[in-house]
Parts: C-alpha cells; structure tokens; sequence
C-alpha cells in the first residue's frame, strides 16, 4: 500500500500541510483575523468564486480551524469565526507573513502591507522564534533534532513501499 | 479585471501562500531541512509521483526558495539545496510544525514525532512567538495592526471589482 495523501504520515509539517491546503487558506484566515467574518465580505477580499471559498470554508470547519457563529436570529446568517485551534495558527501566520516581507521585491521590510505596533511605547513589532524554556532567540543552528520511534518507522515504511 | 491568483496582491501571506502552493511544499522542504537532498530519497520520502515532485521542484526553483548543486562532477547529478531565502523559512516551518503538534490527536505535544533540544543545558525546545525589539512574547492581543496605503487602496479594489 503506497500513501499518497499528507494527512495519515507521522509528521506534524504533514498534517499541517493537509488541513491548511493551500494559499488560499492564508488569505481566509487573514480576512477572519481582520474581522471580516461574513461570506459576502471574504468571497470580495479574496476573489475566490462562491463554490471554492464554500468548499474551503467547509474543509475548515471540518479540521475545526473555523466555526460559524449565527449574527442574526432573524435570517440564521452565520459568520466565520476561529476556533481556539484557528486562533492558535496566529504566530506561524505572522512567521509566514514576516518571511514574505522580508523577501518581497515590492515593499521593503520597514514599510510593509500590514505592520503591528508592541507595547507601551508602540515600538514596531518584529517577529522572532525563541525558545519558551529559556526565552532566548532561535536559529536553524541552535537546536538538536531528535526523531521520535513512531516516525523513523514511518520513514522506513516510506523507503520500503516506494521500493516495491 | 478580476484577478483570481495570489501572487499579485498586496499582502504577504497571499506572496507565501503563492510560493509556498500548498502542503507538499512543507514535506520537501522537510526533507531538505533533514538533509534527504536528492531526487529519489526525496521522492521515497514524500511518496510524491517524480512528475509532481519534479514540477514542484521547479517551481520552488523559480521563486528562489530552493537551488540545485552538482554533488558528482562524473554523472552531473544535483541535489536539492535551501537557498538563504529557503532557510529563512524555518522559524514558520517550525511555528507549524508546533502548532500541528499542539492539535493533533494521534501524539502528544510532549512526544512529538520530531523535537529539538536547545542550548548547553539540552533542554527541550518549545517554540513561541516574540518581539525582536523587545523580546517579550507575543501574543495577538499585545499587538496592534496597521494596514499600509498600499495594501488599504488594494482591500478597495478588491471591493470594487467584485461588486461588478
């Protein structure tokens, strides 16, 4: 049995990858962020036809990134909302969206689309990675790598079944 | 003028979600960050068929996240390599990764099937969002947002057009 889709592999950069899909799950998010919650107003922003973002909305409430909450008792519209899941993807987002920043030839990392101001004195936020144990800043070069079992077993399913 | 893909917008999660495409990205990039740099070890690894891997491989090529070395003079053989644009993505990469880690049901977040130890004292590392003026942590409420011209006149363009 060979396995193709992300979702079953024993690896968390392959889960995540299969419950966000693709780019234009970014875009969702950001416009639920931004409080632009209604279908009418996201299908604008992102220009996703009304069958794909119903689709992609629905697969997001399926891996319980988002839910829908209804507005008006009236007409039962709903809005899009983050879960407590959907809301914790926020610091790999503002990791993503600083990554874009810093190499996009068209704005420079000071004067980007979207900026975040920190603290009292409103100093420009900078996203960083540090560690949560001792606080310090992280790089690719600071930090041992160790496979858990169940995963150097999935590696070695994936070299024997892609050998068959 | 519609306009339906991500790369042109003015905001840095639609250029990454672009990029990036979609989850199979992250397993490639997995694999490189793993140091499984050629063709087939990342093709076993993925379990990608070699026409979508050689495509994806291109076109992760063409937007300078990855770079081919020869790593035989004989046979010309490449490996796949991280451009420094392709390394600066590991802190989202890991942001991911952690956030993966944190919702999954198949592992806890105390066994994951990849954890890195940090500093002198091997201490497990746990990635979190800071500020890298002031190296507090940060959370979505400690910051505030502010949409440049730019990407405002883009949101009213977006509006406009789709209301054609």
């Amino acid at each position: 049995m060979k396995r193709h889709t992300l979702s079953d592999r024993h690896c968390a950069l392959a889960r995540a990858g299969a419950e966000l899909v693709d780019g234009w799950t970014f875009v969702i998010l950001r416009e639920v962020m931004l409080f632009n919650r209604k279908f009418s107003g996201i299908q604008e922003q992102t220009g996703m036809n009304p069958i794909s973002l119903t689709k992609r909305l629905q697969s997001l409430i399926d891996v319980e990134i988002l839910e829908t909450q209804e507005y008006s008792e009236k007409s039962s519209r709903v809005e899009y909302c983050l879960t407590e899941k959907g809301e914790d993807l926020w610091p790999a987002l503002i990791m993503l969206k600083t990554w874009a920043d810093r190499w996009s030839d068209d704005w420079s990392v000071d004067d980007p689309p979207l900026k975040f101001s920190h603290g009292d004195d409103d100093h420009l936020f900078s996203a960083v990675l540090a560690c949560g144990d001792c606080g310090e800043s992280v790089y690719p070069t600071d930090v041992r790598a160790e496979l858990s079992e169940a995963m150097v077993n999935d590696r070695l399913y994936m070299k024997q079944s892609n050998k068959r």
